[in-house]
C-alpha cells in the first residue's frame, strides 16, 4: 500500500494552516488549500446559535413567509407630497437621516452639512452657525429614515417641508418614501448647503414635486418593478447605474406631464432637470426596494435581512425576526475609483440608505447585468458577474421578475439570509458612491464595499 | 523511430475529408479536424484574383484611406424635410426601395404592398387596384434608396412627399437620408397600405416631421455617434434593439420640442408616439451608418464593403473601389424566432437596407453588447458574443468610438474587407426582423442570417 502511494502522483487537500499545503507545492507536489473558515468568525457562542437556527423548521417556515411577502410586493409610485403630509407620525422639528440611529455630535461631515442645509431650508435658523447651534443644542429630533418607512441616499436627510416620493406596495398595503434626487455636484446629500443648494431645494418643493405628483395622478401611478426589470436588460443595476431606468421613467412621465396644467416654462425646466440627471431614478429604486423589504419585515423567527444602511460612522443591519433592533459595526471604507484630484484619504466611510437596493437583490447583487458600471466603480465585467454569482450563496432564493441577460437570463439572487452570511463568511457586496469626508465637497469616487460580517453575527446571536 | 511513434500517444491533425479523422477517433485515438475550406468557395479564378489583391500595396493604401474616412465620419442629425426637398435629384414619380435594383414585377409581396401604399399616399391613384396598374404600367420610376444616399428598413419605400431624416457627415460633408419609423404592427414598410397606415403617414408628414425638424433646429443638430456609443453600453446594438438609443434621443428632443411653438396637443401626440416606439432610433441609426460608409465609398482599389442591402429577392453588396456596381445573390432566409402563430413558411426572404448597420460595425457585429437581444432573435448571450468575436476576422480594424462592455470594453469590429470575407469564408452576420411574405401582414419574427459569400466573391472578381 505504502509503495503504491509513493508510486502515484500526490494529491493533497489541506484544511487549516496554508503552510502545510505550500511546503508540498514547494517540493513539486500538488496540493489544494481549502478556502474554509469556521463560521461566525470562530465565535463558539454565535456558532452554536447558528447551528440551532439552521434547518430549524420554525425558522424555515418564517423565512418562507417573509421571503414570499418580499417577492410578491408590487410597489407603485403613487405621487409626491411634502414629507410632513406624506410620512405618518413625522413630527415637526424632526430631521431624518441615513443609516442606524446617531446623535448630532457623532455624525460625519457630510451628514452634519446636510442637516445644516435642511435647517436653513426649513427656516429654523438664519445662517449656518446658528443652524449648527440649534442642531447641537438638542432642540431637534434626529431619527433614521428607516424608522419612518423612508430611505435616502448618502446623508439621506429629509425634513418636513421636503417633497418625497410616495410608494405603495399594492400587495401588502405598506407605504415607503424617499426624497427626490438633486443631481450631481454641490447637493445637500453630500453635505453642501449654500444658496444654490437651497434654491434648488426650494424649486424642487415648489415646482418639481407638484409636477411629478400631477403626472403620477394623471397616470394613476407607475408600477416600479417592470421598470427595474427592463432597466436590468439595459445595463443598469439600479443602484449606481440608473441611466436606463431614469430614461424609461422620463418616457412614462413626459406625455402625462403635458396633460397637466403646468405652465410651459415650468414644464421645460422640469423636463430638462430630469433629462439631465441619470441618477433621477435612484431614490425611486430605493423606495421600491424599501416597500418590498418592509413587506417581509416583522415575521417572528425569520432571518431575512430587511435593511442594510450606513450613517457614515456605523453600518447597520435589520432582520425580519428581530423587529426594530439594529445590529451595527463600524462603517467600512469603500475601495474604488476616485475622481481626478481625490484619493482614499479624502473619503468618508460608507454612507447612505442606498444599500437597500442590495438588500432587495439589485445593485451589487445584480451587477452582472451592468458591465458598463465597472468604468465607474472599478474592476472588470467578469468581476461584476462574479459578484452576482457569489451572492447566490447567501440569498434565500431568486427574484424571477428580475432576470440578468449576461448570466443567461438567470433570475437575480434575492433576499439575504443572515444565517447563510454567518455560515459562509460571504459578506453582502455593495457598490456605492464615495462621499468626501468634509461637508459639501460632494462625491469623490465610487467603488465596492462589503457589509461587515459582525452585523449579521449579532443578528443571529440575538435571534 | 517507428517503435517510438507507436509507444507515444497518437496526435493527429487532419485537413480535408473528415472521415480520416473520424476513423482515428473511432479506434480511440485523438485527432483534430482542421476547419478549413479553400478560399473563394474553391473557384480558381476568384482565388487567383484574391491572391493578387491580398498584400497589394495599392489596395492596402486605398483601404487605409477608405477606412479612415469611414471611421472619422461625424454624422449629425440636422433636420427633417419632405424627400423631394431633402434628397438631391429625386425626380417626381420616383419611388425608392430597399436593396439592389429590382423591377416591379419581381418585387416581393411586402415591397409591392408598400409601393401601392406610397402611390395612394401621394394621391397618384385612388385605390389599390389602380395603384397596382400604375406601378405595373411603367409610368413610375423605381430605384434603390442607396442610389440617392438614402436607406430604409424592410421594403424601405420612400416617396417624394414623405418626411425624411437628414444626416450630414460633418467631417466629409456628405449627406444621408432615411424615412421615419412608423412603429410596429400594420405599417407601410411591411407592405400594409390600408386607411390607418395612410392616416399615420399623413400625420407623420404634417406634424411629426415638422416637429422633429423644429426640435433639431432648436438644438443645432444632434451628434449621432455619441448616442450610439452610449446605447452600446445600455444593451442596444442599434439594429434590432434600439430601446436605449430611442430613449436617449427622446430625452434630447423633448426639452427642445417644448421650446418650439408647436401646439400642446400636437406636442403630446408627438411625444407619446416616440415614447411608445422602441425602434424609433433605428432609421436614424441606419442613416448615421450610411453617412459613415458613404464617406469611405469610391476610393479606387479599396475592398471596403460600403453597403449590404436586400430587396426581398436579392442580397446586394457594394464595395468602395467598384463604385456604383452591385454584386448580388439570392436573398437568404432568416433563421430565428417566430411570433406565435407564424412559422418559417410564412417568411419573406431577407429584406431591407438595415444591414447598413452591420456594414458599419454595429447590429450583428456589436451583438455581444446586447445580450438581451437573443430573446428576440434567438440563441444565447454567449452566441451573441461569439458573433462579435467572429466578425473581427473579416474587418479592417475596430471603431474606438464604439466599445462593448461585455467584451471587456473592446472596440467593435468595423469596416468589412471583402478580401477577408472571401479568404476566410466567414460571411458577415446580420440580425434582422422577418417580414411576412404577403403584403401588410407585418413582422412575423426576428433572427440571424448571413450575407451570401457569392456577393463578396463577385466583388473581388470585379476588383
Amino acid at each position: 500500500m505504502v509503495n503504491k502511494l509513493f508510486e502515484q502522483e500526490l494529491q493533497v487537500i489541506n484544511v487549516g494552516l496554508s503552510s502545510f499545503a505550500e511546503s508540498i507545492q514547494q517540493t513539486g507536489g500538488k496540493s489544494l488549500q481549502l478556502d474554509w473558515r469556521p463560521p461566525a468568525s470562530g465565535d463558539r457562542g454565535i456558532g452554536m446559535k447558528l447551528a440551532l437556527r439552521v434547518n430549524d423548521p420554525q425558522v424555515e417556515a418564517a423565512n418562507r413567509t417573509a421571503h414570499e411577502r418580499f417577492l410578491s410586493a408590487q410597489p407603485i409610485l403613487m405621487g409626491v407630497d411634502a414629507a410632513r403630509n406624506a410620512i405618518p407620525n413625522l413630527g415637526e422639528r424632526t430631521l431624518l437621516h441615513a443609516g442606524p440611529p446617531i446623535e448630532w455630535s457623532r455624525m460625519c461631515g457630510p451628514m452634519q452639512g446636510a442637516m445644516i442645509g435642511a435647517i436653513l431650508y426649513e427656516g429654523w435658523a438664519k445662517d449656518p452657525e446658528s443652524a449648527r447651534d440649534l442642531a447641537a443644542g438638542g432642540g431637534l429630533h434626529f431619527a433614521p429614515c428607516h424608522h419612518f418607512g423612508a430611505v435616502g441616499p448618502m446623508s439621506g436627510v429629509i425634513s418636513p417641508s421636503m417633497p418625497v416620493w410616495i410608494v405603495k406596495n399594492q400587495d401588502h398595503g405598506n407605504l415607503s418614501f424617499s426624497n427626490l434626487n438633486e443631481g450631481l455636484g454641490k447637493v445637500l446629500r453630500f453635505g453642501a448647503n449654500d444658496a444654490s443648494v437651497l434654491e434648488r431645494l426650494q424649486w424642487m418643493g415648489a415646482v418639481l414635486g407638484p409636477a411629478m405628483n400631477a403626472a403620477l395622478r394623471q397616470l394613476g401611478g407607475v408600477e416600479l418593478r417592470p421598470i427595474i426589470a427592463q432597466a436590468l436588460h439595459m445595463g443598469d443595476e439600479c443602484h449606481n447605474r440608473n441611466a436606463a431606468a431614469s430614461s424609461l421613467l422620463f418616457k412614462r412621465l413626459t406625455p402625462a406631464l403635458l396633460k397637466t396644467d403646468l405652465p410651459q416654462s415650468d414644464l421645460a425646466r422640469v423636463l430638462e432637470f430630469i433629462a439631465g440627471n441619470d441618477h433621477f431614478f435612484l431614490n425611486i429604486s430605493m423606495a421600491c426596494c424599501k416597500a418590498m423589504l418592509d413587506a417581509g419585515h416583522g415575521v417572528a423567527g425569520s432571518t431575512l435581512v430587511t435593511a442594510m444602511a450606513r450613517n457614515g460612522v456605523e453600518f447597520g443591519v435589520r432582520m425580519s425576526g428581530t423587529g426594530d433592533a439594529w445590529f451595527t459595526a463600524p462603517a467600512p471604507m469603500v475601495a474604488g475609483l476616485f475622481f481626478p484630484g481625490y484619493s482614499p484619504s479624502d473619503a468618508a466611510p460608507d454612507l447612505g440608505d442606498s444599500a437597500i437596493t442590495e438588500t432587495a437583490g439589485i445593485g451589487g447583487f445584480a451587477m452582472g447585468a451592468a458591465p458598463a458600471i465597472v468604468q465607474f466603480v472599478g474592476g472588470t465585467p467578469q468581476d461584476a458577474i462574479a459578484y452576482t454569482r457569489e451572492m447566490y450563496h447567501i440569498t434565500m432564493g431568486v427574484n424571477g421578475g428580475f432576470t440578468l441577460p449576461p448570466l443567461n437570463f438567470d433570475a437575480a439572487p434575492a433576499g439575504i439570509d443572515a444565517r447563510k452570511v454567518v455560515d459562509t463568511g460571504i459578506a453582502p457586496v455593495i457598490n456605492t458612491g464615495i462621499a468626501h469626508k468634509d461637508a459639501g465637497v460632494g462625491q469623490v469616487g465610487a467603488g465596492i464595499t462589503r457589509a461587515p460580517l459582525a452585523c449579521f453575527e449579532q443578528a443571529i446571536a440575538n435571534s
